[in-house]
This record gives C-alpha cells, sequence and structure tokens, in this order.
C-alpha cells in the first residue's frame, strides 16, 4: 500500500492511498503446525486424494493435522487398516460442540467452492488462510489442482504463496415478534424489548450470519413482487421492485450476481455490490458501493408480501414487515492462498468458469469495407 | 478509515482495512485564502451568478481570486464599469504560460461537468478542493446550485464540507517514430532511443495525460472492429474485439461506460473499470479492477487497423502497431467537495441524471395470484 | 397485408408476404348487440364507473349486457335501488357452470392488465375483441382512458377501431403418474397409458392452459439451480441453468421478459420469446423464434431437482422428471381494440408504464471537444 | 403457412395466420441450368475449391457457368492450363457493366459471410437461390462446409433442400443540397426541387440500398453524441442520444445489433430490429416491430453534428440536418439455401459463432443446500 500524503496545498489536508494488489504475501511468524482438512463428504473419488494430502502432511511434514469427526466415520475410511495409524495421530472435533478457531494455523479444502463456503462458515472470526484444490475443473474459490500438491503444499507451508483477502459480509436478521404477554414470564424475555403493547409485546431477536458470496432477498415462493426498501448509512437509496436483490461481495460478483447482470469485480476490491433481480424498471443497473457503508433491508411500507433472505444459498428465511437485514462489511476477511497471484487466479477461473470473452477470431459483426471480390 | 491488524492467527498475518466513505472532510489548516474561479466562456446566462460570486468572494469574503485572462477579455465583462473595481483586485493568468498550481486554495466551478474536468487538466500533480455550481440541472461532478451560494461558500471556506477524493487515471501514451537517419542530426532526438536500423531510427515519444473519466480506445472512423490486447501488471489479460474499449474511474462509470453497460461504481471505491463498447463476443461483461494495478493497451498483433484513442473527450489520436498505452491510478485524486455527502450526492445525482431505478409503482411485470375478479 | 408473388426466378418459386401492421382493423359484419362487461371486483373505485358504464350500454345503446353473478353479488351493487332497474336487463353466468363463449359480441374490461388476463382465460377458443379501460394509469393491455367513455364505446360500436391480434401460446402440461395397478380397475384409467410393469402402471394426463404473457418455468422454492431442456421441433436447443426460463408472447415480452433483459417486441410480430432468468453463462441471450415452432421443456435427465412452472403468473405447479410442456401459439388470439392505433399505443405504453429511452437532454456521457472555457 | 379465417364471432371478424417456419422448400420449375459462382478475391486457399467446383459443375452436371471478370484475371487462373477448357465455357460478367439478374439459376458462394453480403448487392430486385460454403469455420451466412460438396450440389440441383427467406432493408437516403441559382441552367435539376431562395436552391436527391444485415446511423469521428430522431409509420417514436442506432434484419440481429445487445431474431421473423449504439439513457433497450412498417431517421433538430451512415458496413455517407433515411422492409428477400433445415442451421451457428449459452456444467453459481461435508 503506497499511502500518499497530500502536500498542504494551498491549506486543505487529506488522506489518499492506493493500495497494490499484488503486495499481499503469505506471511509466517513461525512455521505453521496445524492444519485443517476440509473433505465433502460422501464423495468417493474423493478419498484417495484424502489420505494421500494426511500421510503427506502428517508423515511428511510433521503437522497436527484437524479432522471433523463426521469424516472418519465413513466406512471407506473406518475400515482402512493401512490408514489407520495416520488416522491415530489427527485431532478430531465436532463442528457444533468444539471451538477450533484459536488452533488452526491453516485449512486445506478438498473438493469444490462449496467447501470454501463451509469453512468460511467456522470461523467467525478471524480466519486461517485458506488452500483450496479442486479435484474436478477449477473453481472461483479453488485455484489448485491436485497434481503435485505435495510440492504446492510445500510451498505454501514455507510460506511462498501470495494472499487474497476476500472480504466477508457480516448479516444482522433482526425480527420482531409479538408474543402474548404471560409469556414473558415463561422466560423468554432475553432478546425481548419490552413494548407499549398491553396484552401482546414486542420483541426483537438478531441472529448474524457471515457470508462471503451474497446475501440473496427474494420474493421466495410467492408470485408477487418483491418489494423492499434498501438504505445506506441511514438513507432510503431506493426500493427494489422485481424478483429480489443481491448484496454481494467482490468475491461473490462472479457468482448469482453475474447472473444477474452484474459487471465483475476483483476480490482485492473493497466494495460492495448491489445487483437487482429481473427488475420491474429498465433503468435499474447494479451499483458498487464503498466497502464500508452500513446497508439495510426491509419490506417497503406498502410491500403486499413478505421476502426471504438467504445467505450463501442457505438458511432461508422469511422477511416480514418491521424486520430488518443489516449488512457491513466483516472485520474478517477469508485469507485466501494464491495458486499464482492475485491477478492470475482471478482472470484463469473467469476463463475457465465463465468462459469469459471466449470468442471466435472471425469477423461475423463487422464486414470489410476492403473485402475484395 | 478503520485498520484492522490480524490478530496472529496461527501464525500468519496480514494487514486490512476498511475504509469509511464517510470520514473524508475538508480540513483547512489554515483559512484559504486565494480562490480559482472557472466558468465556461461564451455563455451569457453564466455572466451575472460570475460576477455575484466574485464580488461576494473579494469584497465580502477577502479572498485573492485567480481568473483566466481569456474570461476578462469577453467585451461583456471588459465593459462593464460597475465590475471594474473588483476585476482590479484579480490576479490573471493564462492557461499556456503561468503555472498556478501552488497558489490556489480551492477552485470553484461554474457551468457544466465539462468546467470540472477543465479544471482538473489545469492541475497535473496535487489539486486543491474543488466547488462545482451547476447552473442548469444537477451534474456528477456539478452538485451545488448557485441559489444561496453565499452561504453555501462560506461554509466551504469555514471548512463545513465533507470530500470526495475522485480518483484519476495518468495515461502515458507511447508512440514509435521511424524516422531517417539523417534527422537525429537535426535534433529531434530529445525523446528518440536509437535503435539497430540502418537507414532509420526508431525513436519513442510519450506524452502523458491525465483523465478524471475515461480512456477510450476504439476503431474511430474505420468500419473494421478494433483488435485490442488488454494487459494488467504485464500479463495479457484479454483481446477486445468490438467498437473499443473503456478504461474508466469511478467517476467516469456513470459516464461513457453507463452507455456501454458497466455497472455503476461510487467514486470513493478505489478502483478501475474495464468496460468494452459493442464487443464481439457475448460474453464479454465490464469487470473492475482493483485501483493499484498497472494497464497497459497495445493493436493486436493480428489488428489489420490502427485505433484510436481519447482522453475525457478530447486530444483524440490515433494509435499504430508498436504504440501503447500505459494507465495507471494517479497519485493526485481530484478533491471534490460535497453538497451534502459522498452517498447522498452520488445518489441524488443517479437519479435525476440517469433516472436510476425510476419506476411507475403498478405491477406490470406480474400478476398477482390472488387479484379477484 | 401484401402478398409478393416471386416472379418465377430462373426456375425457383416461393412465396413471401410482409403484413402491415396497421391494415388490421374491426370489422362488425352485422352491428354488436351483445356485451360482457368485466369487472375487477371488491374494488371500491371501480363501482360508479361500472355502473355508468352498464346504464350507457343498456338504456342508451339497447345492448344486452353479460355480467358475472359474483359482481352483483357485490353489496353496493345489490343495495342500490336506482341501479336495480338497469341490473334486471343483465344476463348473468358463472365462471364455471355457464359457456358464455359463442354469445358475445365484444367485451369491455374495467381496471387493470390483469382483467384482460381474466377475460383471456374465459375464452380457450375463439375470442371477441376486447375494449380495455384504464382506470388508474395507463397499461400495456389498457389503452382507454374512462373519460369521455361514451363516445369511445359509441366509435367501436360503429366499427371506428383498428384492432391489434395479440397472440396467446397453447401450453399443454403432460405429466407422468406411477399408480398401482390395482387402481385401473376403480376407473381413473381414463387418461392412463399402460405400461409394461407389473405392480405399477404409467399414466399421462394433458392440462392445456392458453396464455397471453407467459409461461414460466423456474426453480420455485429450491436453492438449486433449474436445470431444464428446451426443445424446438423435436431437437434439444439448449439447457437453460439458472433462476428459469420464460416462454412469452410479444405482448409478454414488456412484462416479465423484460425483468430478466429481453428485447421488447411489438404485439404485431407474428414470434415466440424464449428468455433466460439469470442464467448460469454470461452468453445467454434472449432468441426470438417464429410464432409457427413446436416448444417443449423438460427437466433436464442430470437435474437434482423439480422445476415450478406457472401461467400469466398464476396455477403454479410443479414439473417432475418425465413431465412435458409444450407450447405452440394457440390459433385464437386475443383481438384487443386500440385506443389510437398498434403502433402509436404501444409506444404510448413503453414511454408511460416502463419510461423507456426517457433521458435528460443534456450531454453527461460525452464531452464536447469544443467546450470552451 | 396455416390460415385460420376466424369463425364469425359474434359479428366481428378478421385474419390470422401462422407462419410454419419449416414449410418453405426449394423448389424448381425446371431444372435450373445456370449458376453463379461468387468467390473472395486474392484469397489462395480457395482456388483449388473454386476450381474443383467448376470443373464438377461444367462437366459432370453441365450446367452454364457465370463467373465474373476479374476472378478469372488471378494470375493463378489465368496461367493455369489445365483449367483451360473448363475456363472456356465460362460466361463471363463485369459488376459495373453486366446486368445478369435475369439469367442465374442459382448462387454458389465460396469463403465467408460477406460473399453473400456481395451476392446480395448484385440483385437489387428478385434473387436467385443462394448456396453457401465458408471454407474455414462456419458462418451464419455460410452453413455449407465444402467436403462433400459434390453430393451436396446434387441435392440442391435436385430440389432436396429447405430455404431461408432472408429480408433485406430498402434504405433510401434523401439530401438536401443547397447549390447556387445557376447551376441548375448546367443541367443537374433532374432531382432537384425548386425552392424559394433568391440565390440557392434546394435539391433532393434520392440514392437506394438494400442491406442484408442492418443499416447504422453513428457519430462517426465526432466525439459529440449523436442525436437522431426515429420515426414509425410517420410518428417520432424516440430520440436516439448516444453513439447511434442500428436498424437491422433478424438476418442482421446476430451481427452488429448483438454486440450491441439486442436480443437475437430467428431470421424467419418477420420484424425489424431497432437497437441504439451505448445510448445516453439506461432505459433504452433495443425493440422489435413488424416487417411492414416504415422507418425514417433525421438528425434531431437540436443536433449539434452531423451523423453518419452505412450499409452493411459500407458506402459510409455523412447525413446533414434536412437529410433522411427511409426504411422499410425489401419486397425482395434473398433465399438461402440451408444445410439441414432453418432450425438447426440457426442454433448451430448461434452456438459455433457466438458461442450462445456455452457454459461450464458445474454449479458455480449456486451453492448447494444440501452440499455435504
Amino acid at each position: 500500500m503506497k499511502i500518499f500524503q497530500h502536500r498542504p496545498f494551498g491549506r486543505a489536508t487529506w488522506k489518499w492511498h492506493i493500495q497494490d494488489p499484488a503486495s499481499q504475501r503469505l506471511t509466517w511468524n513461525k512455521p505453521p503446525k496445524s492444519v485443517l482438512v476440509i473433505k465433502k463428504i460422501r464423495d468417493a473419488s474423493l478419498l484417495q486424494p484424502f489420505k494421500d494430502l494426511c500421510i503427506y502432511l502428517t508423515e511428511v511434514n510433521n503437522m497436527l493435522v484437524y479432522v471433523e469427526k463426521k469424516i472418519l466415520e465413513d466406512p471407506a475410511i473406518m475400515n482402512d487398516e493401512s490408514f489407520a495409524s495416520v488416522k491415530k495421530r489427527f485431532c478430531t472435533f465436532s463442528e457444533d460442540y468444539d471451538d477450533i478457531s484459536d488452533q488452526i494455523d491453516f485449512i486445506i479444502c478438498l473438493g469444490g467452492d462449496g467447501t470454501l463456503l463451509y469453512a468460511s462458515s467456522l470461523f467467525p472470526r478471524s480466519v486461517p488462510p485458506v488452500m483450496a484444490f479442486h479435484l474436478g475443473s477449477l473453481g472461483f474459490l479453488t485455484p489448485f489442482n491436485f497434481e503435485n500438491f505435495q510440492s504446492q503444499v510445500t510451498q505454501v507451508i514455507e510460506g511462498n504463496a501470495a494472499l487474497v483477502l476476500r472480504s466477508r459480509l457480516k448479516v444482522k436478521v433482526i425480527k420482531e415478534h409479538w408474543e402474548k404477554k404471560t409469556m414473558i414470564q415463561n422466560g423468554i424475555e432475553e432478546n425481548g424489548v419490552v413494548s407499549s403493547g398491553l396484552e401482546k409485546e414486542m420483541f426483537k431477536q438478531a441472529i448474524q450470519y457471515l457470508v462471503l458470496n451474497e446475501v440473496v432477498v427474494d420474493r421466495g415462493p410467492s408470485s408477487y413482487l418483491s418489494n423492499v426498501d434498501v438504505f445506506l448509512d441511514g438513507h432510503l437509496i431506493t426500493t427494489v421492485q422485481g424478483d429480489g436483490v443481491i448484496v454481494s461481495t467482490p468475491t461473490g460478483s462472479t457468482a448469482y450476481a453475474a447472473a444477474a447482470g452484474a459487471s465483475m469485480i476483483h476480490p482485492n476490491v473493497p466494495a460492495i455490490m448491489i445487483t437487482p433481480i429481473c427488475p420491474h424498471s429498465l433503468s435499474f443497473r447494479p451499483i458498487v458501493v464503498p466497502a464500508g457503508v452500513d446497508l439495510k433491508i426491509m419490506l417497503s411500507p406498502d410491500a403486499r408480501n413478505t421476502a426471504w433472505v438467504s445467505f450463501d444459498g442457505r438458511k432461508r428465511q422469511e422477511i416480514c414487515h418491521g424486520d430488518s437485514i443489516s449488512i457491513t462489511t466483516s472485520c474478517y476477511p477469508l485469507p485466501s492462498i494464491c495458486f499464482q497471484d492475485p491477478v492470475s487466479d482471478w482472470f484463469e477461473s473467469l476463463a475457465e468458469c465463465l468462459h469469459w470473452n471466449v470468442r471466435k477470431k472471425q469477423n461475423h459483426f463487422a464486414v470489410d469495407e476492403e473485402e475484395e471480390f
């Protein structure tokens, strides 16, 4: 990052900096010792790579390997005697019971962009660097191929790698509930804010999600248009009438937002993208706002239907009048280890995954004035 | 700007910061004393506002007003005796002879987005804060209306204003010339790089431009498709076959790039936008890359025609095989004074200038399942 | 319609005709006597216009007015004694019991595009001409405003009006059911086609719909992409991966298809439009095919989820593996009476309903080379 | 074509027909005897195919082959003695001197979409059927590959082929000239309309063009936006502010119009497409109007610059205030012989030439709710 202190011009000052996207590199203060291996379960094709990787980490590199219990419960692993000695040295944990977020030096994912979204969800705060292998075809989030995994893992352990810090969105869903007054006495009042109602009380309940790709608010199973208001730093900036709206990170700009017509944003740009889904307005173009803003989405007062929200495609839930969804960039990005570098990796996946600007070389759109017959 | 020093996770570290778009405010170290007033010439409707403004600045605020000589040569000003006493106190200068870039505390523009582009061109390095009035209808770059100009100018002088630092692009056009050897002796060799040719020598000549909106490379008057290669940090990222390509700042994303289909980017996002113009490929979506990258554009080796480049719509020139256009974000943004704040001003102009998401409230796109007859 | 018989060129022949869009006019063989009045129910603002219209038709024009029973059951009409004498002369019917399709000379709709879709659904075969009033703001399907309704109705009765024949799509949903063999004996076999299975039998059941706007196949409440195959005249032309696909008439091209990014087609163009909804492919542009083709949509063999289909926004239902949706242009268009003519009416509603090409006159996208300062 | 005579419903009638796109087949009244062979000149790779084809037509099929003189002037043909005997039997002609339009039974094109545009330009009225070979890769207008050309040509001669009648646009450019009065006496007054001016006279001169793809009106080398009015059947329907506007046939919808964002229209749809180029308005979506309309384009009264018009990419010329461009569908379509049938050929070229909906099968846009880890 180059920071330019403005030479006091006349008498006004400001700060201005341009970040060099290539500058972020993986730096180990101490050599990493513990590694979390994430594997899609019930995919037989991943078994051998998983075993090979674990053996290499444990026996060759002397790393402490963390694996989820349910992975080891797979009979194909449980009954493999040749793998038993390696397995014994694993640290195991269960997603719902054990907090390993302080014990992991880095993460290795095997098997598709979904594994990275899952890894992200395990670390609601700081995330260790993630090295992600695609086993089939290249994904936006899985730049490494598994051939020569040994040398590639070694490079990472030795710190020879570039990082992309992928921003994540912190999303708070605040729901209003009206409950009969008597229920308070039954102990549900923990999140409740007592209202002035006589027989009913209004409770606010907030649940928080972290997304790597996007938050989607849509009309769900309704055949009405959704009708939601979008606020930015407290100002109503627009009302979305249409199938819905996508609030995405730059990482998510190549996912659902691209399908909805958005421009694609490199993950190193600190920004949030707002993209309407089939908007009821010819002039509703997607917009890109600074990463530091506060967004809020609510049903419009004149919305006749509820809306539905989902987080990286999961946890779909209904949003009613009075509920709100507040969205900010999280302080905890996901540091994703590059195969080559942030620029080459991104353009590689634009071409591979989205066929970006793939074209025939011939001249079908134009005719040559000078073409001769 | 909040900077988050990553709590050493395991043993890897990185830096991550999210800029708060609202944080940038006009700060005067000392009260401003000198102001440059820029006015579109030959527009009669601007005369009275110009005079009123100058009188207010000079007589009420005791500011030193800089004006270009050619403005004062307008007979309507020259012959106005009531304005003579004010005029006498002006500092005048000529664009081509005098460098005033160190003497101006802030700039006031009267008359349309073009005045701001002109102001930008006067300051190839650091630019003083700019307060821009639209006299007719609101523009993206001219947020202030002229009614109550006195109180608004006073607010600015007192430092009660928010700033948007609009990034600019530094564009270098490097042209190759082949000249007969004898010409060197005639003294043209200053930019020349002597090549190995026997009778001809290759010269490289670089001219630099600063743009606030965009650099456009297009096919010019040719009816062939243009065919240019785009490099990012030295890598060929794509070849543009089509009418051309726009490299724009976020400020420029609402100008020509919007017409070519780009998403619109808030000026506070540190980014560069690359937008094809009528590309010969259905999948060539615009992309947004970090402000810190180095771009280069050249004719493709197999291009059968030259291309043309222009800078904020001006200085149109031909680009031949071997020539290159290199583009980076300038260290010198244009600090533009907000009417309200960076967010409100931008959404205001999206609505006013581009009718962004203006729509009829009724339900023409969907039919109500429950509608009754 | 001009038909050009190709002057036998050399020795090959063909037929070619260009329809003149202005040529279609309302022609009465005998003066119309019976009129069906359709009114949105439970909308108080429509009551007075409805009564005024009925009185005018019955008492001034001596027409036989058909009204649905449920409209007259509205207390505001039932209890209006001043309206009783007019009401007595009405012919009433119930949608589900009475077939009036041979008894109506023309139709008048009051109250929004939905009334026209409803009118269309009442006439699965030939449809009488429809005169549609918007009571609020102009709609694509409701060109008449209610002021001066008398003179406008008189014009129509006298045959002074242009017609747009709006094509409709005939959609057959063919569903496969597997039933236990014993059920056949219980008499459900009417639509069944006996398969070779021993214990289960496969039944095919076809239900037919007519749409004026569009058939939509989408992923419904699933968060998977939908994955459907589209066949044209028996050939697989493409697979849609995304939120879904819209098959629309030209009339529907300004409805949901426009929201999904389609170009807009004048209703006089004999065509069918196929528009993907948020397709998982940057190059999936909408296409327009001739009105005479046969389309079929089925789940892709590798689709992991079902899809959902709806008809002009209604009758939403699930589509499973083996089911198919076949779509052709119906032989029975909806003749819609123009306010002015097919061209003016359409461009009027493009401007009013969709703000098509509404723009600010100023020059925000380009800068004038010659602009002077 | 199925024509449905509307069963007199009530008492109104109209005509309605749906053309079956598959119905148009090549029908020879008498076997064809004369064939025009069109070949791109100065392309060495076409020489052998050209000779092989001519030998096959002349010696095996006993056809009378027409070739342009300039093709035979190519030394590679002139000096080929083995080809001399075939060459002797050719009918030759020169584009500018000889009218062969009544003597040709069908046309064979070798070498790219441009050859078809050229063939079209030779026949301003009725065009014989065209069989077009691509020598390199498939084009929209050149469906035949040259392997097995013998059997394919035989099929065509025997009438085993489907036809697509590609509509063409007849474009009249009417230019106003002001000339000094004395010039009239020099005999230029043939198209002149004498105006009331004293010293100058206004002349109108009309030149006519036929296009197979599109007419383009753009800003040419100017950096101002173009500003043109579009009239349909005499009504001003919109003003285009932007880079320009494309009026295209369905055939042209996959050419420049596709690059400018239009939906793609099958050539059998009788329609004209109007597509803005980089319009200064977010809501300016392309539109499709019936083939039978009359269009007219003129500079807007408030246009500050001229515009430029071109025809299938050629004959570029300036359009000034007062000039007009009138556009209608020509009565003379170009009958293009299909390789398979109108539907298969079109979808084949959408895939091959434009990579339409080419995508990766994996699931990058959505995440599986049920995906397991």
